[in-house]
């Protein structure tokens, strides 16, 4: 583990952790409002399952960091610019159909990244990972029955699915960016360079649009800075004054 | 002034305060969003002058509570069970309609209200009061003439806005509630009773839907809690999160 760069695994974990974070505040965001009751348990799972995985990347990056600080400080206490998670998470939920097409976004690119992560070099990431990866698994299989289900569906949730799937998708090709830190990343066998997850993610993705009878864009235009930190969308600090206001008017407090 | 209650005044003086405060951060939610400019512009002014007057309710209160706080301090640190706004000011905009018979609602009474205070026996609020009385006197003429126009309008408007009425009128009752603070108040000759304000108000209200082409609601039910304290809505801890997060993250900064 000496050889290996560590503000580069820093900033790895970061991305990892705040992806989930972030996504899993907006899941969180349907609690009593989704439209059956089965629905809204399954979203609140899943977002419990999201910040469950949140607190294992984030609490070894805290390790890392090596500041005595904690996956709580790294969630409650950073500003806008130091989050690292893509852009597609922090987009705001829509209706329902948006919602579980950004999960499917999601889910997909996770479910493939996973068990690559579980054969990590860094025997914490592969842990961190092989737990993940169970959850995952099941997130993705009633993410891509749902976008199935409302993109073959009525005429209605057809066009609403095809409106999700074109204002998302722009956002899709953030996961497959890389720079310096996950060269050194891959070299150390911590984790598959980005775009190598890309084939086996279109592929996915073109067999469940085809079963939801939507239509991919042919586009490849991709937003980004997200994961750099370069530049987020207005809506993470929105997110953030909701999600820290409570550590920042009572700091340190505990339940 | 040494015979006055200072906790009722303190009390009347944060209850004018959080009105224009919370009212004025609802009214900014559009700065950028209105459906023509000019409206856009005029909102943006709306908020500014509710924010000026806050700066004077809020600034005379933290002198009146003798504990160093600044008018920023009031505003940006209390918690949401120390607000004393009516409930009115703190529901959501909804459309372009709603927000302004919202603000029609809290001008009228506010055109009534502040002529009287105008004539306190409390110097400083006959002075706020009579600032705020040439502003409010150019609202209220705008906020009427828009519910008119858009109350006999197209049937899209007028159904909107027969929506919005239905919606908030059950709110504006609680302008006229009183307690023993206000009692005390009263005696003071610093502010008149509230409930001797509804008459007139009411006469008001009946003009412009008449005018307007709108059914005033016969039920006088109201909801409240807001200016006690006892009670605010849902609502309120979301403004607050976000009107308060950067002086929450960055305790003291100033620009």
């Amino acid at each position: 583990m000496a050889d290996i760069d560590q503000t580069a695994l820093l900033q790895f974990l970061l991305r990892m952790g705040d992806n989930t974070l972030i996504l899993s505040h907006r899941v969180s965001e349907w609690c009593g409002k989704a439209p059956v009751l089965e629905e809204d348990i399954a979203l609140a799972n899943t977002a419990l399952d999201l910040i469950g995985q949140t607190q294992l990347w984030l609490g070894y990056a805290a390790e890392i960091e090596g500041k005595g600080q904690t996956a709580d400080d790294l969630a409650f206490l950073r500003d806008a610019w130091d989050f690292r998670n893509v852009l597609l998470v922090e987009l705001p939920n829509g209706d329902f159909g948006q919602t579980l097409m950004r999960q499917f976004f999601f889910d997909a690119w996770s479910s493939i990244l996973m068990p690559r992560l579980a054969n990590s070099s860094d025997p914490r990431v592969a842990e961190i990972a092989e737990k993940a990866a169970k959850e995952v698994s099941y997130h993705v299989e009633r993410s891509a029955d749902t976008v199935v289900g409302l993109g073959d569906g009525t005429e209605e949730s057809h066009k609403r699915m095809q409106a999700a799937l074109d204002y998302l998708y722009p956002y899709v090709g953030e996961f497959f960016l890389s720079d310096e830190g996950d060269a050194a990343i891959t070299a150390a066998g911590i984790a598959p360079d980005p775009a190598s997850l890309r084939a086996e993610y279109d592929d996915f993705l073109e067999r469940v649009m085809a079963k939801a009878t939507l239509t991919l864009p042919e586009d490849r235009f991709t937003h980004h800075g997200g994961r750099t930190g370069e530049m987020h969308t207005e809506h993470l600090g929105h997110i953030l004054t909701q999600m820290q206001w409570l550590q920042r008017a009572y700091p340190g407090n505990t339940w």
